[in-house]
């Protein structure tokens, strides 16, 4: 299969995507309609985005659990914005043991209801307050056309709640979790994303206000990367999830929710991958050097074999791999080790072997810049110092890569002209209503992706109402 | 809850148990019938259980993947024996999206059909053998007679799911695994294992053989804790999971499958025990040490506050909790963390920071034996060793426990009576067939534990049968 050429991202992006995904072994289709298998290669990958993301979530005072997968079709008809949002997906279990149900089960589309059920039991006194708990979980939305990693029906995630005492702390929780999306994405994955407010067409069914990090991939449309929800008193009411105050009054408990999940992987894919395939940040790739030795007969590889064991017991503090196959050429390796993205390549040959030296290559960066001939002595610390340069440089590449492609409109006709010719991000003043914010997507296809974060621009005219206003929106095409 | 009276084990073991899941909350029931959830503390017990597991399969050269959730029914039917053994304890879902499913999905009771299909599609020569590849997930069936951790309709585990191109590797696999469950059981969990194989009337449907790890708990029934299964050429034909070997012939493949659960956390609550609650191996706990600041005025809090904060980080290489709460008595919170079993407890009072001292108290023994006055100078390094003593403790106290219960007998009517009498483990000659092991059971609630792997120990008289033998048989009541 890798000896096919890749289609080039030009060509046909989408294409490109699903044969990166299936030849770098990230996933591949199940045989159930919709399902995926992450094979080993992409559960690596994933990981340690969950170690990433953990490490993070448990320093600032969270503690993981597990809620059951199946929920009562009762409990989601609890709060209304929320079934009416999630009955459309859901997978129902109606026979267990051989018999049919009196009540019939749903798999968790996400926790929210049953979590609120079990807080409203285990929630009594302000001193109980606040409940930070995390799940590492399998969820399932029943998606009619999908994607590998993008929109599968089943999808793998964490899915944080949290119980406070009020409005402020569940509003300042939501506000930590998707700073810390955002440090994940930007220094983990070396992927830039907008901070925003998600109008309330786009936000989650039963938040008060959804927040998300943005990314743009390399299609320049805009991925929705993590969100972060203030789901108010709304579940509290709902699950009735009350706390006795220092007054021994009973008081509703303000409730949040947040969850990255496998898509961040198509994330990655789509920010960083080029024509050759795959490219993974250091600090997330499964691999982050691969060595290949480089031989022609038995004399060579004995003396080459040699170096590479000493070389890689000299790197063990990284994550090395050695491409060890003899039925394979080094040139199939190089293309094939491009292709899965790691970071950086070793090869290995008599005459390093001889001159003490290996030649080290950049997967950012192609061509001769990117190939180095390094002495074998102090080759930890050369290979540490690249591959900080490659994390760096693939932040900086993508960071570059959506300021040239954010573009700022005055008019709808510019909107519609600019979406159509250069597509991207477009930033402008924003005063429509809801109703607005749906005919533009009928008319484009383009959404309001959030309403940034960013320190206050000052005021200007809406590009579609001309009313004046303050607020600004990153309008998209999305995934 | 924690003021009423723990049941002691003598008086009632099946509440004693109950009740410790839930005060020292491991687990709580969930609203949906025979599931359970993972509570924060015993969600941590298992991820020291996970990282413990994991890293023995990873340096043994296992990767993790995840395989969906749903099966189609008809992969179940396949394998004969495999489907007779779990239909009965299906969860189905007919439902999808709102509209009725063409084919019925499984929700997964175990893997090894969905993940035949992967590898009959990913397996091609012998250079992609041996595949090993393991799962961290959620599994349902539905069980009628429900019990926190030991038996619940949804449960967490992982399975490992391997493909070889010989028997003789698959046998080799399916003990090395074997083997890493008692190696993480005794070292880790500090609980004594019997390695076996298990009858015919015991092995995993759709095995050709399956082995186990048996532990004896302290009402002295056993409970199988981790089980490794040689497939044998079972799935391997039922899903044409081939390869091409040296000459270009195809071969089937020859696959294992080996688990453990969440049913360990059962194994470590009724192995070490005891009337005040929990004791945690130090290993494994979530907490290793728990401090408690006592003080009786706020000049004495603000002089311990400080001297415990100075302990908590001169001991910050252990997993140290301090009971900071005020609205409790210091009393209260030792009887609190022995119920939780945490192995250690530092007590700090004005006295012992005038001394420079600490109390030292460890969980697993009781009274004034287990009680040190030590100086806080050099305080990590005798918490290091108090910790692999109490370690070592538990293991040598359950193996004591478990041989002072294991009985020889020679005769059926021994056999009964000592099981009447004394319970624990039978270790007997046995030529019996599959049906004197129904007999057996149907009359005494024992069967065979397993065959254990030890030293064979000679001929002798099967103790039902009165044939020569030289296999030895494991009998017990169990979970």
């Amino acid at each position: 299969m890798s000896s096919d050429r890749l289609p080039s991202r030009s060509e046909n992006f989408a294409e490109w995507y699903n044969q990166i995904v299936l030849r770098a072994e990230l996933a591949d289709y199940a045989p159930v309609r919709g399902c995926m298998v992450v094979r080993p290669y992409g559960w690596a990958l994933w990981e340690n985005i969950q170690k990433a993301l953990d490490r993070r979530f448990k320093e600032t005072g969270h503690v993981n659990a597990a809620f059951p997968l199946f929920i009562p079709k009762s409990f989601l008809e609890k709060e209304k914005a929320h079934v009416e949002g999630f009955s459309p997906e859901l997978a129902v279990v109606t026979i267990g043991g051989g018999e049919e149900l009196e009540e019939p089960l749903v798999v968790r589309p996400t926790s929210e209801t049953i979590i609120g059920h079990m807080y409203s039991k285990w929630i009594k006194s302000h001193r109980d307050l606040p409940v930070l708990i995390n799940m590492w979980n399998n969820v399932v939305r029943w998606e009619l056309r999908t994607k590998l990693f993008l929109r599968t029906t089943e999808f793998y995630w964490q899915e944080g709640h949290t119980a406070h005492a009020t409005h402020e702390e569940a509003e300042a929780e939501t506000l930590q979790m998707l700073d810390i999306y955002a440090d994940f994405a930007e220094n983990e994955a070396a992927v830039p994303v907008i901070q925003g407010l998600k109008s309330e067409r786009e936000k989650f069914a039963g938040a008060l206000r959804s927040y998300t990090i943005e990314a743009m991939m390399g299609d320049l449309r805009a991925l929705q990367s993590g969100t972060s929800h203030n789901l108010g008193d709304n579940f509290s009411r709902a699950f009735n999830i009350r706390y006795s105050d220092q007054n021994n009054e009973l008081q509703y408990c303000w409730t949040t929710s947040w969850g990255l999940s496998t898509r961040f992987i198509g994330t990655i894919i789509m920010v960083h991958g080029d024509d050759q395939g795959l490219i993974l940040p250091p600090r997330l790739a499964p691999y982050q050097l691969v060595i290949v030795p480089i031989f022609r007969n038995e004399e060579q590889k004995t003396v080459v074999f040699e170096a590479v064991k000493r070389i890689e017991a000299q790197l063990s503090e990284f994550r090395v791999k050695v491409d060890w196959r003899e039925d394979v050429t080094p040139g199939f390796k190089f293309n094939d080790w491009e292709m899965r993205g790691v970071p950086l390549r070793i090869e290995l040959g008599p005459r390093d072997v001889e001159s003490q030296q290996v030649v080290l290559v950049r997967r950012d960066i192609s061509g001769s810049e990117g190939k180095f001939q390094v002495s074998q002595d102090g080759l930890a610390s050369v290979v540490e110092k690249m591959l900080i340069d490659i994390q760096n440089h693939l932040f900086k590449r993508a960071v570059r890569f959506r300021e040239e492609n954010t573009h700022r409109v005055e008019t709808y006709e510019d909107f519609k002209e600019t979406l159509e010719h250069k597509g991207g991000f477009i930033r402008v003043h924003w005063a429509g209503t809801s109703e607005d914010e749906d005919l533009i997507k009928e008319e484009t296809r383009a959404t309001i992706r959030c309403f940034p974060l960013d320190p206050p621009e000052g005021h200007g005219c809406c590009f579609y109402t001309g009313e004046e206003t303050d607020r600004i929106a990153i309008f998209a095409r999305a995934y």
